[in-house]
């Protein structure tokens, strides 16, 4: 989360400190992101605006975000600018932390293999890698140890990362003298006046940055894999070793970490995914084209029930589209040309290209517009569970996370300006009401605003509808007392927007959904409505998914429950096992009373000893296993095993079944 | 239906009396659709032995089929054929009076406008056209009651329709001399041997046939519309004028059917699909693609609950898969290259060509091979409302009955040779207990069977299985009670299959639904199952879709209830009206008591008179009117209105609750 500091004084006193001696004209205006102004004398760096604000702050300040471009601490200031001060929670300073992390790799790396080469070493979702050409020397996972050990030893030296411009030629001169081919290559695409070397200790980059102030910083570390890698990841070039590894500002959230990981693996999506049969993947039906299956099937539909019932209670009406639209309609959406490559390419028929759709939103804007408005129809809510089709390299292909078929818990919301701010609220709450069934205790919206001077070309030109829109969403966030970061230059071409991050169980991080406001598409599609007075007015639209797709969110209900769905939610809820043959009879009069109750319900016939059958049924984790046997008979008694819980004892049958039916009604997450 | 004799004697002793003087070797043999078989003398015709079986029959008979093939009556057979005599009830039959009607209408024509020259007059859905070039002369709508009156004339001369046969360079001869340049160029693409005219009464046509007896059997006549017609259908052609017409063997029938035209009319599916809000078209979208609005929502929400409680209780599972799939998926089912033409042509990705499927069974067949099948998982029935993209003509589009976007009932049926016949029987269920929800009264099935000679290539070369699934089809048939009737060459290429004809309450019929065999699929993508005995078996696949599409069968509904959707159906299921604004409070809790229920209920707030409230509503054709004033807020009551009831009068409101809900959960047609 970025660092808001409050209600400090227009000039800090510490800032006065910063210069015994200065001139009026020699100040420069801050301005930080809760909106206080302070001033500092021109040229003053991110850090010593840090340490005029406190010497805690400037010890956990990893890097500064001036007019909205993430830059090194060190960096002079000497305009009117204004400043965020990046600190661990902050993406882009855990992107900066771990850049460095990979410069500090490759000191070790040179440290020890003298004549290893570099090619690029970026951060990555989680930790980061560095490309190396080891040259005639065979670098295996064995090494990695003694790496870390030496990454170990240069963090606690505590360099500080030195930035350096160097013109072309010079650089050329440099790479070649030390016989370099890759940093060759890749000064070839740059130019005099950007280019820019960082030193740590003995090792010097070519880098754009930033960087972090000093490798000190770097508290935990572990190179977590080595692979091959071809050179631009091209085959036919020469194949380079890669090098994973992830560090941490302190030791205890690595340990966190490690231990994260190894329960995602325990709880990855598309095993459980092919354990429970929730979904298949066939190579002649095409890659990221997941095939629900009837398990998978359960979950989608009780899914959808939640989210028609949820929408209908909140006076959504729903529609059905077609997927496919001719090629005038995504001129017309904007989406044309410029969305094209993460569309599937035209299908050409008649002499008129239809297009698979990409988004829902142009098909709902004709349902609007098919039959006349007044603002007494108004707010128009409309929803879908819409299927796009996206494309996405099939490199970056991932289980149920990145796929080309998406299911979405669409809706479009056409409303006046008046009734904006109740819309979206009445949206925020839903988000929330969904986290509290699913149990999602962590999360947060990031509101993504526009960046003033982009406005006609990345964004619409229209500054007091952006003013209205971010002020209204931003207020909404606030009353509604909903955690929320801003990020300027990062909303839709058509208004402000909010990503929402959720959290699974074991913290891992997930982007579930948007909620966005657009003021544009109206004007396009030529959207109106008659209006009290009896004039027409163009209606805003909000878009919004708060259950995203089936294919995320199920990926993420998987890692979530590590597969133990609630039982609402279980393919199938309770599993009658019988002793023996002789209480099958029992058996199945159980079976049927708890179908006859709309229970989701199986019985294990066959003929195992009842250990065996408890653990096959555990690996299927299903909710409640009824064991029956001789006593239970004959007391109409069921012998009650609870999925995590354990045997809870002999229960009366009716009175079972009216709890069960309670906990599904009430869309349990116990 | 086919006329089908029972249990005449072998040897018919009418027959004996074609001819005194016969050897044995000059008699051939003929079958009856019964089966049963009978002797006639070589060369008699199918009037011959029509007259042999009954004098009322051969009044009645209009064609004959032999060996399959649809012939003149007049025609002497040579040969041992099978043979089926064709009356009015039978779909060839009804061709061949409208074809015969065609000549007719051409010979008033001759006679009134003797310098009209003629291109091709062939029966269509219901009745015929004839395509006429008048030359210099204006024929409009007004001229038709002088035809009409002219092919009276001719009717009632009874004229008989005598073929003969010329060689190609005597009929050239002879339109050359008549001048006449469309039976020519029809000529161009026939050869000697196939070339025949008939003649009737003064007119005489080139024509393949076949024909009715004689014109006495045409005895209502209408003609219907006029228009312009481009020669050959382009429009770089001359145009020609186009007489549509209808013609029965008795004049009830044509009043029947006047009636039923103008009822369709009224009941158009496009109007009342328009004034109700169940769909619209759009451009931008494209042709044939319809988009539901949330009127249409709601019926495609009831309907496709429905069907998952159906399916549900009959042991069907849920699946979802894709609208696309790869190439090689439809080259595995065979759909591809033959079925290319029906099929949206193919985006290229990546190098591989992905197609929007035309059918969901490719998708299922992959859902059945994803995970290991024993004969335990057997019957596996998945079940999809699997949206399918079929290219249909842009001429051929028509409202939501002939579309390019299908939201289709579908599931597939895998089971073993043994479980066939209970599956099959259980299907055709299904269809009856849908029959009655709906208020279907009058229904067929079409059974349609393979043609033993084409096996090897129309049909696959599999005689034992043909055998036995097609004597397991008909006799489901017959023992479900089922009326059907059988029509050869007609089975899919992989089995025989059912098309189910259903007619609206106003007697159109409609082709709702296919209920295939496939004993082929199951090789091609490699289907198998491990059998009790531990072997492996391919199952056999039933392919059905009681409902058949959203789009036909909403399109059907509309039609069939004109607009009056039975209260679980109608999208709005009560409206209130308050007399006056005195009583809104009484309405509101009325309104929230209903929505409490779940019934779809609106309130009409607006300032007018209780008449013009009424009449708004009944337009909309809302199931229920709820009259509110000062008596019915005093007493706690609704003054109750049925569309098509008129008044019920006065009801407790917790009463009116209850019945309505009992109502709605029943699924009452009433």
């Amino acid at each position: 989360m970025l660092f808001q500091p409050v209600g400090y004084p227009i000039i800090a006193k510490s800032s006065l400190n910063l210069s015994r001696k200065f001139k009026k004209d020699n100040m420069i205006k801050i301005t930080l992101p809760d909106g206080a102004v302070r001033e500092y004398e021109k040229g003053s760096s991110a850090m010593d605006i840090a340490k005029s604000i406190s010497e805690g702050l400037a010890k956990k300040v990893l890097a500064a975000s001036v007019n909205g471009k993430v830059t090194d601490l060190t960096m002079p200031i000497d305009t009117d600018s204004t400043l965020s001060l990046l600190t661990w929670d902050h993406a882009e300073a855990k992107n900066t932390f771990w850049h460095s992390s990979a410069h500090l790799m490759a000191e070790a790396v040179q440290s020890l293999y003298p004549h290893a080469r570099f090619w690029v070493g970026p951060p990555v979702d989680k930790g980061f890698y560095y490309d190396i050409d080891f040259r005639d020397t065979k670098v295996t996972e064995e090494d990695l140890a003694e790496l870390e050990k030496k990454m170990n030893e240069f963090a606690k030296q505590n360099n500080g990362f030195i930035r350096k411009m160097m013109p072309k030629d010079e650089a050329v001169a440099y790479f070649t003298e030390k016989g370099d081919p890759y940093k060759l290559d890749l000064l070839n695409n740059l130019n005099d006046g950007e280019i820019s070397f960082y030193t740590q200790g003995s090792f010097t980059d070519l880098c754009r940055g930033p960087h972090i102030p000093s490798t000190g910083l770097i508290k935990a570390i572990k190179l977590t894999s080595i692979a091959g890698a071809y050179w631009k990841g091209d085959e036919r070039n020469k194949q380079l070793t890669r090098i994973y590894g992830v560090t941490f500002p302190n030791q205890k959230e690595m340990d966190e970490h490690l231990l994260m990981l190894e329960e995602a693996k325990k709880r990855d999506h598309r095993k459980l995914g092919k354990e429970l049969g929730i979904f298949t993947m066939d190579d002649m039906v095409g890659q990221g084209l997941p095939l629900w299956l009837p398990n998978g099937g359960i979950v989608i539909e009780e899914l959808e029930r939640l989210a028609k019932e949820t929408e209908h209670a909140a006076g959504y009406k729903r529609v059905v589209t077609p997927h496919i639209a001719k090629e005038a309609m995504y001129l017309t959406s904007g989406h044309l040309p410029y969305y094209a490559d993460s569309m599937f390419p035209p299908m050409e028929l008649d002499g008129t290209k239809y297009y698979l759709r990409a988004m829902n939103c142009p098909h709902h804007h004709k349902v609007f517009d098919a039959e006349p408005k007044s603002y007494k129809d108004l707010p128009f809510r409309i929803a879908e569970y819409g299927t796009c089709y996206r494309y996405e390299q099939s490199g970056e292909l991932f289980g149920l996370m990145r796929v080309r078929c998406l299911h979405m818990n669409d809706a479009h919301i056409y409303c006046s300006k008046e009734q904006f701010a109740d819309e979206f609220r009445a949206v925020n709450e839903m988000y929330l009401k969904y986290f509290k069934i699913f149990g999602i205790d962590k999360y947060v919206m990031r509101l993504s605003l526009h960046e003033p001077s982009k406005r006609g070309q990345k964004y619409i030109d229209a500054p007091e509808l952006w003013e209205q829109t971010e002020n209204m969403v931003r207020n909404t966030l606030i009353e509604s007392n909903i955690p929320f970061i801003e990020v300027q230059d990062e909303a839709a071409f058509y208004g402000p927007k909010i990503d929402v991050q959720i959290w699974s169980a074991i913290g891992r991080e997930f982007t579930l959904a948007t909620n966005q406001v657009d003021f544009n598409s109206g004007n396009k599609f030529k959207l109106s409505y008659t209006t009290k007075d009896n004039s027409t007015d163009v209606p805003l639209i909000i878009h919004r998914a708060p259950l995203g797709t089936h294919e995320r969110f199920i990926g993420f209900l998987l890692e979530h429950f590590a597969g133990k769905f609630p039982t609402w939610l279980a393919p199938l809820q309770v599993k009658i096992l019988p002793i023996s043959d002789k209480f099958m009879e029992y058996a199945t009069s159980t079976l049927e009373a708890l179908k006859k109750a709309g229970v989701r319900v199986e019985i294990d016939d066959r003929n195992e000893k009842i250990g065996k059958k408890i653990r096959d049924t555990e690996l299927m984790k299903v909710p409640y296993m009824l064991v029956i046997g001789e006593k239970e008979m004959n007391e109409n008694k069921v012998s009650v095993r609870r999925q995590g819980k354990g045997d809870l004892g002999s229960v009366d049958l009716t009175a079972f079944i009216q709890d069960l039916c309670v906990e599904i009604a009430e869309r349990s997450a116990e």
